[in-house]
């Protein structure tokens, strides 16, 4: 017998033909002998419509009446799933954040966990009744209910899955696991039946949209095992899980991408000690996430200092540029047609030679790379986006990838 | 300064620029000075649509499952009433059931308020805080979300006042107050100043949807003054009072009419002591509500029992005579094509001749009474359906209240 955490985002439950079919994939789990929590999310586009009523009334609306309405979405479905339930006679019941009660801190629609108090639920799922627990919710210090934010649930789930002692905790999504890069640009992808919370980290911030980050950062904490799958086919999916749990490490496990980056270079910069510091800080301040930098060696008493933001960031980060007068170059450039392209595999932390595979394999094929960075378990290099599906299928052949 | 609690059902509240609407009404309200409680319905169409879900997913649904989904379109409307308040300048919050709390039994989905905690609300109303209720819910002994039954949120308004010892309740709904008798059917029907709690109560239990009779009899009991009025027009409303408040009693205060009635007439039923108990016992054990009941004197050793019901019970009332056994008759009649009109008013208690003045004037236009009975503030008679305007019209004028 085994403890298990199940969560089913809004398409999942998008319909009422929907969420009795997730009643079904519950009782599948229960009939297998298996203590069952299930966290949902709101209907398919439930959540967006009460966000955009509170827009309507105020664009400046107060966060925690935000919070009131926009929760009462997943309130929903965790009812009509124990309806469902209850009709194919498992014994089930809804929770709310706040009758569990699952304490966050008191910022309003962003919160952050402090302390499950899963003691009731733990009782009743040893009777074998299925909790069935709307997500993306809790109740702060002012016993008003708060958000975690969008895509929130699979962090709900995740804490719960902790809260509980879950051997297991199953984020089911319409994609049926993680693959080693996006399938649809390069159809020899394979999905993966392992990755490491790190490597899922990386893919998940770099645009592999299949877990929220935060919920993998709570996931690794926690030692927590996820595994994603799909909620409309029985196929197994891909576990998130420690290293330790990996026998056959591969070298690099995924390719990632990310079209959302913005390139600006500032040509002929003055060369002297602490202008990465005068052009960084006032960007820091402001709020803006840099994150690729390069500075050029200097031959002439100047310098040429790159770096990538967001796109939705260029247009701020330019004025916060042009308006620090601290430091002084010649001319700014800026390109939003690049894309980051990164492989990445905890099994390069031992192995030398996976950034010049990279190299060697885009140089190959006649594309040039903008800036390189480096982690302990990833290479990224940023290229025109003219060339990320010929980056792609070349990078996944290149590291052996392809499926048999 | 006085304190007063608005109510705004789900017309009122049907949209957006409604909700902003009723913002300003609230707002209104505050600038003259006063502190004011709101309570709010779902916006229109909302509940219909969570009761459908739940039924679609089960027939039988489990009551404490249904109360967390339906109670969901008060918490909505609460927290974007809150938003728009705000957005006006008004210090405003939402308050859900459980938060208040306002106690129930445990009673689901048909739930009795047992406490309303108002210490929180009642501190910040006097710090000049608008308070916005979700209405319809409260909270059961289990620590889950019971609701009142439809139409509970004047029930909330109402409680809610008594309990914060408010001055008035307004209750804004999509007519502007109670009339004389339905203006549909009797143009020169005039909207009444005051009308007392026990009139009140036989016009809302009569069919005049305007109040429901549960929120009426606890404003009797808590003698909390009402104010009916349109969220539409600025036109002062009617005044729900005790008859104390009343200086100028009316001998006929209003004419209402039911066509949810149903007639049956047994006729050859043998005439010895107990038949009243032999034929409406079993029809008390089936829940089935009888109204009206008349015995016509025998002669020839038998006797004829007509009774009404409502028409949904028709079937299943003619069912449970035909399977009682005790009760010989020789056959059963049933009508479907009659209505109740009755005439109320309480200053009929001291005035003989009001039911006279009733029988004339139907008499004087060859309408044909079925069967007659009265109360202390009432006369009903059942006549054809094909007469209610007729009726409606003629007792209206015999009795001097149309409009000048």
């Amino acid at each position: 017998m085994a403890r298990i955490v199940q969560k089913f985002g809004g398409t999942s439950v998008g319909d009422i033909d929907r969420i009795k079919n997730v009643a079904r994939r519950v009782k599948a789990e229960v009939d297998r002998g298996n203590e069952v929590a299930v966290v949902v999310s709101a209907m398919s586009g439930v959540t967006n419509q009460l966000v955009d009523y509170c827009t309507q009334v105020s664009p400046m609306h107060d966060a925690r009446e935000y919070d009131a309405v926009v929760s009462t979405g997943e309130q929903v479905t965790s009812g009509l799933l124990s309806i469902a339930l209850q009709e194919l006679g498992v014994e089930a019941r809804s929770w709310a954040g706040w009758q569990i009660p699952f304490l966050t801190d008191g910022a309003h629609s962003k919160a952050r966990i402090l302390e499950i108090k899963g003691g009731e639920i733990d009782d009743r799922l040893k009777k074998g009744q299925v909790a069935v627990v709307a997500g993306f919710q809790g109740i702060g210090p002012d016993n008003r209910i708060t958000t975690l934010g969008r895509g929130g649930s699979d962090t709900t789930a995740v804490a719960l899955a902790a809260a509980l002692n879950a051997d297991r905790c199953d984020i089911y999504t319409d994609v049926d696991g993680v693959y080693t890069t996006d399938p649809r640009i390069v159809p020899s992808a394979k999905k993966l039946d392992k990755i490491t919370y790190e490597e899922m980290l990386e893919m998940a911030s770099l645009g592999a949209k299949v877990l929220q980050t935060r919920s993998v950062e709570m996931a690794m904490k926690h030692k927590v095992r996820v595994q994603v799958l799909s909620s409309f086919s029985e196929a197994p999916g891909t576990l998130v899980c420690d290293e330790d749990e990996i026998v056959e490490k591969e070298l690099v496990s995924g390719i990632a991408y990310s079209r959302d980056e913005a390139k600006v270079t500032l040509l002929g910069v003055e060369d002297q000690p602490g202008i990465a510091a005068g052009i960084f800080g006032p960007l820091a301040e402001a709020n803006i996430n840099v994150d690729m930098i390069v500075q050029n060696a200097s031959e002439d008493g100047t310098t040429d200092v790159t770096f990538t933001t967001g796109r939705a960031d260029l247009e701020k980060a330019l004025k916060v540029v042009k308006d620090n007068m601290k430091v002084p170059y010649r001319t700014i450039n800026t390109d939003k047609g690049v894309v980051k392209v990164s492989v990445i595999g905890v099994g390069m932390r031992s192995h030398a030679g996976v950034a010049q595979t990279m190299f060697k394999a885009l140089a190959d094929k006649n594309i040039n790379i903008h800036i390189i960075s480096t982690s302990e378990i990833k290479v990224s290099v940023l290229i025109s986006e003219d060339y990320t599906e010929l980056a792609l299928r070349s990078l996944h052949t290149a590291y052996g990838l392809d499926a048999a």
